[in-house]
């Protein structure tokens, strides 16, 4: 008991139920309730950091989410992000690599996309994808996919060193509430852009993705970068669960205002001096 | 009668109250309420752009946010920004330029953050502080920022030829309710970060900058890229009447969904072949 929320979540997704409700919200209602009161909370912390970087502070935190088609990636962005101030967040998406990105060693573009400080950096799949697609669809042999577990658990601790704070969440669904969400996004034509035939043909390899979700997040669940599986089968928890494990992160940051550099009361004062010549207007 | 919204706000610096309510809602409540539908319409119209451009679309929207300190120029982007996606923003903040900056063209900086096809981009001041502080401070030669208002236009117009709307807003406001702003962020430590010692010097200048305001707005107002003057004393119309000029210019692009570049039928049943081994699971 008296789990906390990170707690709760931080389980191996071979042990999280996609519908599962292991903490917090039991229905839609309480959810929406309880998501709205984090909202606030989100929204004063971030205002912190952000103001804490602008007085010379080096903190950030990075959401990496990562899971299926359909997982909610998307949604969490809309609805979590759409939370806090967006001139506080730096949301990055990372689809196929380009050519050039591929000339490239694989986290050279996602190092560009790291988050400043006092932002709050969300990933749209990451540097993840390196050893989830790149293993099921054999993209580079055996051996470089596997060589990237370490890879990343040294990129990650390095940006940890430097201040930013990691959370990763997998937005864990199940094969069957994927096949209703891709046929409602077939039916609805405001929502067929943002089906892709190649949807179908990952979804056809849903064990090996399950295999490799499930052995890069042991392998690179760390407390410097932490693992959360969410279950994302009902929308209203997930976002409920990823704003959850994102105001706790940030309260234990504990973000400060920072002190003024200057003199308040000489500053009132200059302010009360100066009245401009058209104030009377 | 029967004006635009953009209509009634597209008027000469001068001629606008910053306590007017030349249209829409004349109190608090009505304005919280019709911001609140703003916001849906504007989520709908905004991710009709972003998919537009999934599709192929160039389309684009730029808003230019101008205004003496504590005009509201950040919260415009909280309250207004925060109506839609962030995925589908594109948030610029213009500070004073950098060594490097100053070494380029005045545009240099400002065309690396031009939003990209289907982004609604904000620019939080922008290439116009070089014909405002340049000119009341004196940064350049008259005839150097005399010149940048030709320089602007052009810009403009390349960009509205290439899919850029351009929407322009100056939030204006009265100097005595930047005193008083400027008093309530020395007064709440959890504001004080917002306050810098220049605001007062810049406040000192307050009728050079209304002259380079003025001037700055006749000479770059164009149909390409008009100017909006957006009455700014109370935050809450401000917010209203930003989010209405950038709602009706939505409107009026109309961006479309894509038409899908499959089979949705062909795709609906290669969906149903699919059953993912696990799916019993």
């Amino acid at each position: 008991m008296a789990k906390t929320v990170r707690e709760a979540f931080r389980v191996p997704v071979e042990q999280m139920d996609p519908r599962g409700r292991p903490i917090g919200p039991q229905d839609k209602a309480a959810g929406k309730q309880e998501l709205a009161a984090l909202g606030e909370r989100l929204d004063q912390l971030q205002e912190a950091l952000y103001a804490e970087a602008i007085g010379g502070g080096q903190r950030a935190v990075l959401l990496v989410l990562q899971g299926m088609d359909t997982s909610g990636k998307g949604g969490v962005i809309r609805r979590v992000g759409g939370l806090v101030n967006p001139q506080g967040l730096h949301i990055a998406t990372f689809k196929a690599p380009t050519e050039q990105e591929l000339a490239h060693h694989f986290l050279w573009r996602v190092r560009k996309q790291v988050p400043a400080p006092g932002r709050i950096g969300i990933f749209d799949r990451s540097h993840y994808e390196d050893v989830l697609v790149a293993r099921v669809d054999g993209l580079v042999p055996e051996d470089v996919w596997r060589g990237r577990y370490a890879e990343i658990t040294e990129f990650e601790s390095e940006l940890a060193a430097r201040g930013v704070t990691i959370v990763k969440c997998m937005l864990h669904i199940s094969p069957q509430e994927q096949a209703e969400r891709l046929l409602a996004r077939l039916d609805n034509p405001a929502k067929r852009w943002k089906y892709h035939p190649g949807d179908v043909d990952a979804r056809a390899k849903w064990a090996a993705y399950q295999e490799a979700y499930a052995e890069a997040l042991r392998r690179t669940d760390t407390d410097a970068a932490p693992w959360y599986v969410i279950p994302s089968d009902r929308k209203w928890y997930r976002n409920w669960a990823v704003a959850a494990v994102l105001a706790e992160t940030l309260a234990e940051l504990d973000p400060k205002f920072p002190e003024p550099d200057f003199d308040v009361d000489a500053e009132r004062a200059r302010l009360a001096a100066v009245t401009p010549a058209t104030a009377a207007r």
